[in-house]
């Protein structure tokens, strides 16, 4: 475009903390929104908002999760670390400021679920608590953990074990309609965003032409 | 909800491997999508979308990316690793077909750019070619190579070096309003979204009521 500018290093640098956290968390663009629940030995539930999910691989299926374990989801990386298990729970507009109220810093002994109104739920076994009100549930069990050096933060590894989904959404290859679903999105740490699909595409090869996917 | 189903480790495994392939990459939620500009030391010139960029940390200011070395971006990862530079570049209504084209299997010597009618532009010296029809625009330099042992997938920590913004989407407080900046969302491998924002919240703290920001 015409009307560019330049923020470079040095800007970046002296930026304010508060105006550069906010910039460098938006700058990736639109991100996954989860809850992510765990309890402790005791039982008691954690529930926090994490925006860092990353798909790994399919076969194992796995997801990543960025954490850092001194800030606000410090319960959450003791608790998986404790347990070896934690969820992951799509975020919709009916929830969504509770998923924002559930990062604010409580007490260990205090559950976010209580406080912020939204439900845990045991489903299946598992070792985790889900979140009633999500749409769409994962279950995953830690399988490595990994330390950024640059930082000191740490990527978790969790290994796909339960999925929980509501009828109508999952497609016959394997598509999952997130935007029927009500599954929404974040900006940065805290605008959040629904979604209105444009197209889902064909697979790309040399010199052929896209097709439209129905969905 | 009521109709929930259980999708279990099991039933994952015994999945036709394309038909997980799409459950697993749907199933984090809504993804950022950006596409990924490097050059060779021959200087020609690669284009990968990308769906797995992570925020890592702002102070330095960092993103994380996973990428698969043995996959379709491998050119991508050995140009970083040959160069120690790549950009990301937000991908809008406008471009999301060629962003989806630039994963087809190229040549080496074929060039994404050429092949998708996107324009390789050199901003302020990086030495990474970024895309001129996109709207917002990162160079940064590799600062950290990770392996992910459980599957062999790498994550690559890049340093933001210089940001490039048009007027009118970044507000005082560090925000980026990618919504006005027609920044989209993908899920899955192939389906893409525009967004509508619903609202930004103020930060959280325990017994205060949240207040919504103006955007």
């Amino acid at each position: 475009m015409e009307n560019d500018f330049l923020i470079d290093r040095l800007s970046i640098e002296k930026m304010d903390k508060r105006v550069r956290t906010n910039l460098i968390n938006c700058i990736s663009g639109f991100k996954s929104l989860n809850l992510c629940g765990t309890f402790d030995r005791q039982g008691i539930t954690n529930l926090a908002p994490i925006s860092s999910v990353v798909h790994i691989g399919a076969d194992p299926p796995l997801q990543g999760m960025i954490i850092r374990p001194v800030s606000v989801p410090r319960h959450t990386y003791l608790n998986i670390i404790e347990t070896g298990y934690f969820t992951l729970n799509h975020v919709t507009e009916n929830i969504y400021r509770s998923a924002h109220q559930s990062a604010a810093r409580y007490q260990k002994e205090e559950s976010e679920f209580d406080k912020t109104g939204l439900t845990a739920e045991f489903l299946n076994g598992f070792k985790a608590p889900f979140v009633k009100e999500s749409v769409i549930k994962i279950g995953l069990k830690l399988i490595e953990e990994i330390n950024i050096a640059t930082n000191g933060t740490k990527m978790l590894i969790g290994e796909i074990i339960d999925i929980h989904l509501p009828e109508g959404v999952l497609a016959s290859d394997g598509f999952l309609d997130l935007n029927k679903a009500g599954t929404i999105t974040v900006a940065g740490l805290d605008a959040y965003h629904k979604t209105e699909k444009l197209e889902r595409l064909s697979y790309a090869k040399p010199d052929q032409d896209l097709k439209s996917i129905d969905f």
